[in-house]
C-alpha cells in the first residue's frame, strides 16, 4: 500500500497500522541517516509558516534536506500576500503549482485542510491554530513506543494545560486509539474541554470518568486527577470501577508523564484567565521521587517555561530532548511516504480497524456558520469560496461539528427540506430540543441558530418551536405528532 | 548566441527573438522537469527581497532548486543593513562577491539597475517599486503564446488598475512589440498614465487612440474602453480608422482579458485616491457570457482581491493558475541562460529588430535630479555615488526620462555648454519652450528646473527666458534668432 | 591534527598555527571553488540569527552551499521561541539534535558559548552582542596576510569606533598575537575601553602606551593617535621608547588602515553619547594622499556609512570589497574543518605557543553575578540554569572576568571558604583592597559586591573590611596579620 500523494492534516488521517509502519521506517532511517540523500532528490518542499515556530519548521526542513530534497521557505507571512487580501485557497493553488509538497502552519483552525483541498500536492499540517499539530503527536507516540515497545495498556498522565494545548488533544485521541489508559492532571482552570471529552466518549471504545465521579483520594492526592480515560482493553471488572481502577493505576506506576506549558498565546484576555500561571503545577525532582514515577518517561513537546525544572535534564527518565530529536526521522519517514520516496507494508494481522467515525454531513447552508472566531471558514478572505460544512455528531442533543476546525455548534432550531413533501409555502421550524429532530432524515436537516434567522429565510414557528420546557409541555398536552 | 552574464532588468533587455527562444527552452524544461538537476549544480542564487512577495520569491527559488542550484535568501531586509545606512551599491558588490546570481526586489524604482551596475554577476529584477516586474511580463507573454501560438495580431484587453499596476505597463510595451492590438479598460480614475502613452507612441510603430477620440458606443459599451493601441500589422485602412477598428475588434472577440487588482499599496493618501476600490470593475461569470469573451483567456498576475470572481476558477477559459505555475519553467529558462547553464539559438529569420529607442543622454548635472520620490537615484544613501542620468526623449516639448526609474522630467529652462564658444562669463539661460532648445546640440544641453537654480549656477536670463507665452510674443516681435 | 567537532566562539579558540593552516585551506578552496561540492555533502548547517545581519548570514550560508551542504535558517527569531520564554540552552539542545553545525548570532554577550556548551555539535559564533565576532577577525587577518604575506612586524592603524566596535577588539588581540604594531586612532570619545587595554597588557607580550604618554606631535598630528601597541618583536631599544617608535612607525608608513563605522545600535542613550557621529573622522582621497598612506591597505568590515568615502572605491589600495568576498572561502575552510570535511597539517616548526592565559576560576557563587546587562548569564530565562563563572585575572587590584561575556567585575569585599579551618561561625569578610586578598587561595576565594551582600550570607566585617584608605591606615597602625 502507498501513502503517496495523500495529505496529513489530522492524526486520524493515518490508521494505527500505518502509524506503526511509519515508525518502522523512521527507525530504519534513523539508523542510516546519511544514506537517505536520494530518497527525495529533486523534490521541492514549500515550508509556509504563517505563525512563528522555529523549532517545528527547522525540524521539517532538516528532514527534507536529509532526504536530499530542497526547501523553499516563507516565514511569518502575515505581512505579505495576506496583506494584499489573498485567500488561503489561492495561495495553496499557486504554491502547489511550484512545489511537490507543502508544510503549513497557520493561525486559522482548519486552514491546513483548505490548503490540502486546493494545493494539488500532498500537504502536512504543522499546526493550525488551536486545532491540531499531528506531527507532534507522531513524535510523542514514537518516543513512547520506542521506550516501551507498545502503547497498548500503558498508563499515561497528561499534565498542565489540557484546555488550550492542541498537542494534548491530538495526543489524547491517539493514545485512546492505541489502547492506553490516560490520567488527566490539569492546572487549575485548565481541564480537558467538553468537546474533547465528548469526542473521546463518542468515538473511542473506552470510558472517560470526570472529576465528580472520582474518589476523593484521587482528587486530592499528590497527583490530583481531574479525569481518567479507562481503556477497554483492561479486565472488564476493573473497567467497571473507574475509581478503583485509577488507584490501581497510580499504584502500579505511571509509564509516561506528558508535561505541557501554559499556552499563553491562546488565552483570551478574559478576567478568569488572569493568573492561570501562578498556580501552574511544576514537575521537578521532588515530585519524581514518588514511587509511582519510578520508571516514568518524562515528556514535553517544548518549549518549556517553568513547569519542568532544569534539574531533571540529566535524569535518565527525561525524554524531552530525545523526543525533539526524534522529530527529524519521524518527519523524514512521513515526507518520504507522502512523496512516494518510500513505501510501507502493512502486515495482514495489523490493526486497520476504523478509527474515524462516519457521521452524516450537513451542507445545507441556510446561514449557519461556524461559531469559532479562529475557524478558517468564516474569515473575510475565505467566506467567498468556502461553503460551511458540518458533521452531525449527535441528534439528541443536536450537535454539529465544523468539518474544518472541529469546533461544535449547538443549533437551537431545526426544519426539514423534505417534511412537507414540497409544500414549501408551509415551511415550519421546530425547537432543536423537540422530538421532531430525530424524525428528520439527516440529508433533509436544516438548522438555525435563532428564530430570527429562521424567519428571515421564510420559515414559521411550529408548535414545537418553543424552549425545551415549552416543547415538552406542548408534547405532553397534545400527544400530537403531526405539525 | 549567449545571454550568459547578462542581466534582466527591464523587458527591453531581451529582443523578441530572444524571448521566443527563451520560451522554447522553458517548454523543453517544463516537459522534462526532473532532468534539469545538473543545469545549475553548484551555483548559488541570492534572493534579496526588500519588499515582501512570497509568491514571486518562491517561484524564483523553486526554479533555482529545480535546476540543481542553491539559494541564499534575505527577506524583508528593511530592518537590517539598510538600517545601518548601507547603500544599494555596497550591498550589490558584497552579495555579488558571494553568489553567482542576484534576484532583487526593492521598493525604490531603478534599484535593480543599480544592483546590476555594481554586482559583477547577473542580476534579475523581481520588481523595483512601481517601475518594472519583467519576469511577470515574461510569464504573461508565455501563457498567451502557449495558448494562442502567436501574439501577433491578437486582441488583448487590459482591465482594472492601469495606472499603478507595474505589470500592466511592462506588458503593454511587450504586447505592442509583438504586434498585438491592446484595448484599455481601466477602473474609474485608473487610466493609463501619460508617460506610458507617450512611450508607446514614441517607441512603438502602432498608434494609441485615447478616450476623447473614441466613438461614444465604445466608450459606453458593456466593455467601456478608455483607449486602444492599434498595431500597424493590421490592414492599413483599418489602422487609419481606430473607431471602426475598435468596434471590429470587440465584435471579433477578445483573445485575452488581463485583469489586475487595485495596487492599494502604491496609492498615495491623496483625497482623490480614496474610494477607488468602490467602483472597481469586476470580472465574473455574467461578464464572460458576452459573445466577445467566448474564447477569451482570462488572465491575472495574482494575488486577486475582489476583481475576479471565484466562480470562474473552474472555467476552462481561466488561465491565472496556469499562468502562475508557468512562472517556474520560465524562470528556470531565464536563470539557466544568465548563468550559462543553457544556450539559445536564434534562427536567421528571427525578429531581432531594434526594440530599444536610442536617445541622447543627459549627464551634465547642474543640480537636475529625478523628481520621482521613489527613484533610487535621489535616496539619502544613494545620492553619495549615483550621478543623475537621463535620456532626452523629446526636444519639443523638452522631456527627459530618468535612466533609473524612467519617470519623466520637464525642465523649464535650458542653456548650452557650448553656445557662446567659451565666453562663459556670458552664460545665458532660455525658456525650455523657446525655439532655442532645438538649436542646442544634445551633448551641450544644460537644463534647469527653475530660474533660481539657473541663477545659483551663474546663468543669467536671455530674452527667451520668459514663460511660453512671453517667449512666443518675444519671438513674434523680434524675429530675431540671435541671443 | 583535527578541529573536527570543536567550536569557534572566540578568536582565542584557534592557535596561530591553526589560523595559518586554515588560511592555507581557504587559499586552496578559493582556487578551486567549484570542486568543493562533496566536502560537506549531506551535512546540515543551522543558521540562527537572533539579530539581523544579512551580510554575515549570507556569507556563511553561501559557504555551506559551496561545500555541497544544506542550510536551515532562522532569522530575526526574537518573535518566536524566545517570546515563549525558551532558554538559549534548550534551543541549543534541540537544534543541535537536528543539525550537524550551528552558526549563531545573538544579542546577548556570551550566548554563543552557552550554545556551544549545550548543542552537542560544533558551534560558530557569528557575533554575540558587543562581545566577539571572530570569523570577521579571521577575514580581516586573511586579507592582511594575503596582501602582505605575513602579519608579523606590520603597522596596522585602527580607525574610528574603538569603543563599541566588537570587530576591533577581537582584531586587536589577534594582531598582537601575530606580532603587529597597532596604532589606535579613535573618534572623539570612542577610544579603546579599559578592559581591552588591560587584557592586551596582561596577555600579550608587547606594551600598550596610552595617550598621556604619547608625544604631543603624535597626539595632534594629521593622524592623531590615542594609543599605540608596540610589539615586542621590534628591536629592543625602540620598544623601550614608544614615542620615538610611534614617530618612526608613522614615517615608515602604515601597512593597513582598518576603518570602522560608529556602532550606533550599541550606544546607550546616555547624554554623552549624543552627537558622537558629528565629529566622526572620515577616510577619503585627501587623507590618503599623505605619504604614510602611500601603500596602505584600506580595510573596513562593512557596512560603511559616511566614514569611508565612495571616491576611494576604485583606488587600488581599497581592500574592503575583497575583504568581504574572502569571507566565503575563509568560512568554507572553517566549516569544513569543524565538520571534519577537511583536515589541516601543522608543521613542526609552527607557532603553537599558548595564546590563552590560564587564570584560576571563580565558581563559588555567594550571590556574585556579572554586572553587564547584556551578559547571557544574568538574563531571566538563563539564570535558572547558568551558574556564574569568572576568571580571576588579577588579585591586586582584584579583578574577575566573566567567563561568558568577558566583562570585568571589581568585587569590593572578600572572604575565604577555608581561612578559619571550619570555624564557620566565625566567618569574616575583608576589603578587597586589603593585603588579605593575596593570602586567600584562589580555590577558597569568596567575593561580595557590597557589605550588605556579605552580611546577608552570614559574614561579619573583619578589621580589614573598611575602605581602601581605612584598611591602609588599619594596616599601618596594627601591623597585624591575624584577623
Amino acid at each position: 500500500m502507498t501513502l503517496k500523494n495523500s495529505s496529513f492534516i489530522t492524526i486520524d488521517d493515518l490508521s494505527n497500522a500505518e502509524i506503526e509502519a511509519l515508525f518502522a521506517l523512521a527507525d530504519k532511517m534513523a539508523g542510516s541517516m546519511s544514506e537517505q540523500l536520494n530518497v527525495c532528490r529533486g523534490k521541492v518542499m514549500a515550508s509556509l509558516f504563517f505563525e512563528p515556530s522555529t523549532r517545528t519548521r527547522l525540524s521539517f526542513e532538516t528532514a527534507m534536506h536529509r532526504l536530499g530534497g530542497s526547501v523553499v521557505s516563507a516565514v511569518d507571512i502575515k505581512a505579505t500576500s495576506l496583506a494584499k487580501g489573498e485567500s488561503v485557497a489561492d495561495m495553496a493553488r499557486v504554491v502547489g503549482s511550484y512545489a511537490d509538497l507543502i508544510v503549513i502552519r497557520h493561525p486559522w483552525e482548519g486552514a491546513a485542510k483548505v490548503v490540502a483541498e486546493y494545493a494539488g500536492v500532498p500537504v502536512i499540517n504543522a499546526g493550525d491554530g488551536g486545532h491540531e499539530h499531528p506531527t507532534q503527536t507522531l513524535c510523542d507516540l514514537y518516543t513512547i513506543k520506542k521506550e516501551r515497545h507498545s502503547i497498548k495498556g500503558l498508563r499515561i498522565a497528561l499534565w498542565g494545560d489540557l484546555k488550550y494545548g492542541r498537542t494534548v488533544h491530538s495526543l489524547t485521541y491517539a493514545l485512546a486509539r492505541f489502547g492506553a489508559t490516560i490520567l488527566f492532571r490539569p492546572g487549575p482552570g485548565l481541564g480537558l474541554p467538553e468537546h474533547v471529552a465528548r469526542k473521546l466518549n463518542a468515538e473511542q471504545k473506552g470510558e472517560l470518568i470526570k472529576y465528580d465521579a472520582l474518589d476523593q483520594k484521587i482528587k486530592e492526592g499528590v497527583f490530583p486527577l481531574d479525569a481518567i480515560y479507562v481503556t477497554p482493553t483492561r479486565p472488564h471488572q476493573l473497567a467497571m470501577m473507574p475509581d478503583i481502577s485509577a488507584q490501581i493505576d497510580l499504584k502500579q506506576g505511571i509509564d509516561a508523564l506528558y508535561v505541557t506549558r501554559l499556552q499563553k498565546e491562546r488565552l483570551s484576555s478574559l478576567p478568569d484567565e488572569q493568573g492561570l500561571d501562578e498556580d501552574y503545577p511544576v514537575v521537578n525532582k521532588k515530585l519524581l521521587e514518588k514511587k509511582e514515577f519510578k520508571e516514568t518517561l518524562v515528556m514535553h513537546p517544548l518549549p518549556r517555561v517553568n513547569e519542568l525544572a532544569y534539574e531533571l535534564d540529566a535524569d535518565p527518565r527525561s525524554m524531552y530532548f530525545k523526543q525533539a530529536a526524534r522529530g527529524v526521522p519521524v518527519r523524514m519517514a512521513l515526507i518520504a511516504l507522502l512523496l512516494g520516496g518510500a513505501d510501507i507494508t502493512i502486515p495482514a494481522s495489523a490493526d486497520t480497524a476504523g478509527f474515524r467515525a462516519d457521521y452524516p454531513l450537513y451542507r445545507q447552508g441556510y446561514g449557519v456558520k461556524c461559531a469559532n472566531p479562529q475557524c478558517v471558514s468564516i474569515q473575510e478572505t475565505e467566506i467567498k469560496y468556502i461553503k460551511p460544512k458540518f458533521h452531525i455528531v449527535s441528534f439528541k442533543p443536536l450537535v454539529l461539528r465544523c468539518a474544518y476546525c472541529e469546533h461544535e455548534l449547538f443549533p437551537q432550531y431545526v426544519a426539514s427540506s423534505d417534511w412537507h413533501e414540497g409544500r414549501l409555502a408551509n415551511r415550519k421550524y421546530h425547537s432543536a430540543a423537540s422530538h421532531w429532530v430525530s424524525k428528520i432524515k439527516p440529508e433533509n436537516l436544516i438548522v438555525f441558530n435563532s428564530e430570527s434567522e429562521a424567519r428571515v429565510r421564510g420559515f414559521e414557528p411550529s408548535r414545537f418551536a418553543g424552549t425545551v420546557r415549552d416543547v415538552d409541555r406542548d408534547k405532553r398536552e397534545s400527544g400530537d405528532d403531526e405539525l
